[in-house]
């Protein structure tokens, strides 16, 4: 069972264009607090704030580096979010599935009655 | 290319959980208002913004169906979430899986030479 938190926490940092941005820049390999902060055009505080949220939900690891701090992508909790969107985009498809049977059925059935 | 607007409407409903249950109870089929507030113990007030948010986002349809207002799934923006996440989850794997190779050529190397 995946905790609701987990999911909240996740899905709370995906929402936001920055922190989608750190991700994938973090996917191509460690960065500082700086590095990441230049290229979004923001104050190293208001970056800080949006690395803090990604390491809250175990989206990233950052530790001392010498005088900077260094960051890195912990992608796991990913899944997480993605077993839920998979589980019930499967679950309706199949039932929409299911109604496009029902309704093929049931208009053979009135064809027939009409014939 | 997929806009950065609808990925911040769509994961930032997923974000929630009254929000995901409302989309999890949707997709057993229609519901008023009045049915998604009840399980939730929410106002009706409460559950119409949550509903607000989900039908800017298009993951769900309202009519006024008599005295009512019906609401229905519309799962397809979840397809933007979902690539998103599993364009990036491939990206980021193949990447560990380089550096995984990287490094065990690397173990070798180090092995002959202490050899």
């Amino acid at each position: 069972m995946v905790q609701q938190a987990v999911l909240d926490r996740v899905f709370s940092c995906l929402a936001d264009p920055v922190r989608r941005a750190v991700l994938v820049r973090l996917g191509e390999g460690p960065a500082t607090v700086g590095q990441l902060a230049a290229p979004a055009e923001m104050s190293l505080t208001g970056m800080k704030k949006h690395l803090r949220v990604l390491e809250e939900a175990g989206l990233i690891v950052t530790e001392k580096v010498g005088r900077a701090r260094q960051c890195r992508l912990a992608p796991a909790p990913l899944d997480e979010a993605m077993s839920w969107i998979s589980f019930y985009q499967r679950l309706w498809a199949r039932r929409l599935d299911g109604l496009d049977v029902y309704f093929t059925l049931r208009k053979g059935e009135e064809s027939d009655h009409d014939a």
